[in-house]
């Protein structure tokens, strides 16, 4: 099978070896397989992919049809719409994903949206609702909404009776990202539409010492991404003072069964209102596979409202 | 009656007017007042009371006799033995409290030990359970664990069947810290000893960079005391890696409900481990009222297992 690899800081398309399915696996045909902030950092070397991942192919998510089924799977059929999270490897002709990780594509739903929903959906519904717990009522803001993880988590926290704020550089997108729900502001001087009660921050340590200072008393900030750097001075008493939390989240290095109980969760909560139509999946561009070195060039550089997805 | 008198940066002991029960309120004769880190900066004058409690008295934790009962108060009678935590005014002969605040001292435990108990067993509850969730065969790590709040929160740990390992500067005071359950250690390269899946944190900044790197997956620091400094420098990175949390917390600032609901966790939770004699309530020094700025004195010079306690 063809698939994008990763090898010594090196992205190219290239034959691989077919896999197959083990006990209680699914082998799928994908269709479809969005990018990730992730994929970027392992195209530099920075995130190697979790072991038992296939280490030379990146894609942290995908959709496509079941073509066989390992020992033992029953909880699809061959020719099933199918999605997952999965810890490398979805970014190429064939994948193997565990039933449990797998979630059914909501019915009337296009490859490429489907294929940017499972790694992007889950990490915004993880993020609000397992990690930092959104309320109906709730003050959210968004740091950096104008991409995948950000559209969707003003969306879900919308969906749920929450107030959005979101920050977006570039003012060409923001107009877009209000059209979710959101009001949108420039990042800068954030801190005056405080206090927010939860944030959920794609950006990273700039925004960290703002942050602490515009929550609310008990208020949540969950990190899902730092491009713009890790590190930053943190005031404890300021921590104490209001009795919040910082949360750090990643998906990619869970173990089964806690991607498992994160696919039943997006079943139950997300899955309904994105087949209802209440919930969209942007998607600002597709690439075939072999032109994956431009997709992931046009996702480094940035300017995009929603996902960018591989289409196999 | 006679006070503890915090103003402008002079602690000395003077008259005030009897305070008067409202609605729900016990009047308290004072027997025992404990003291607490947030006693030393009322003094330096860096943790103002909250609103509605007495401005000029310290004293977060009391325990001490019902002589009076305010309209509708019906938890307690007169004479009945009571203590609990307040957002100031412990520090006098008789001090007001709302009766769903207050909980019964546990039969045959003396004075100077039920006057050490509120704040500082609450203080170890609330963080270890209700905030970080602290769970059988976890291991946690106390910093700072000789005082009231640490040699509390390792006996509430051991009693729920965690690890424990405790940092103890003095060496003098290792021995004793022992005995609660701890693997006690020196402070420095306290990262060896891990990982740990709960960090209470009772020290400050200065430990923050090697708590991030010492905790297991899904670790939890929580932060209540820091006297050693406040701000330090953060790595979002590592947080992420570990889906590690850090949170910060105070008693002090709570309302009513959140504090009635910390004592009925209190009750159900820690006294009856006070009154079976499985958790000691270790008492280093009392002071009468007169002498409290000695009192202080001793709780700032440090070198103290346990609790320092004035007598009224």
């Amino acid at each position: 099978m063809k698939a994008v690899t990763v090898r010594d800081g090196e992205l190219f398309v290239s034959d691989h070896p077919d896999p197959e399915p083990g006990s209680g696996e699914l082998l799928v045909r994908v269709l479809a397989a969005g990018l990730n902030g992730a994929d970027m950092m392992q195209r530099r070397g920075l995130y190697p992919a979790p072991p038992g991942a296939p280490q030379e192919i990146p894609g942290l998510e995908f959709a496509g049809e079941v073509v066989a089924l390992g020992p033992g799977a029953r909880r699809f059929q061959e020719g099933d719409r199918v999605m997952a999270v999965v810890g490398g490897g979805g970014q190429a002709e064939l994948v193997t994903v565990h039933e449990r990780a797998a979630m059914p594509v909501p019915g009337g739903l296009g490859w490429p949206e489907a294929g940017g929903i499972p790694e992007t959906f889950t990490t915004a519904h993880d993020a609000l609702f397992t990690q930092a717990g959104l309320k109906p009522g709730e003050h959210l803001l968004v740091h950096g909404a104008a991409g995948g993880v950000g559209t969707a988590g003003i969306q879900l926290a919308r969906a749920t009776g929450a107030r959005v704020t979101a920050t977006v550089r570039n003012e060409q997108l923001r107009a877009g990202v209000a059209d979710f729900g959101a009001e949108v502001i420039d990042p800068a001087g954030f801190e005056e539409n405080g206090p927010f009660d939860v944030i959920l921050e794609l950006v990273g340590a700039p925004n960290l010492g703002a942050n602490v200072r515009s929550l609310a008393t008990l208020g949540r900030i969950v990190i899902i991404g730092i491009s713009a750097g890790a590190k930053a001075e943190l005031n404890l008493g300021a921590l104490m003072g209001t009795r919040a939390r910082i949360m750090g989240s990643t998906l990619r290095p869970r173990p089964l069964e806690e991607k498992a109980a994160a696919a039943r969760a997006l079943e139950r909560s997300v899955l309904p209102l994105i087949e209802s139509g209440s919930v969209r999946v942007p998607v600002h561009a597709t690439y075939p596979l072999d032109q994956a070195a431009e997709a992931y060039d046009a996702f480094a550089a940035g300017g995009k409202l929603g996902k960018i997805v591989l289409i196999t």
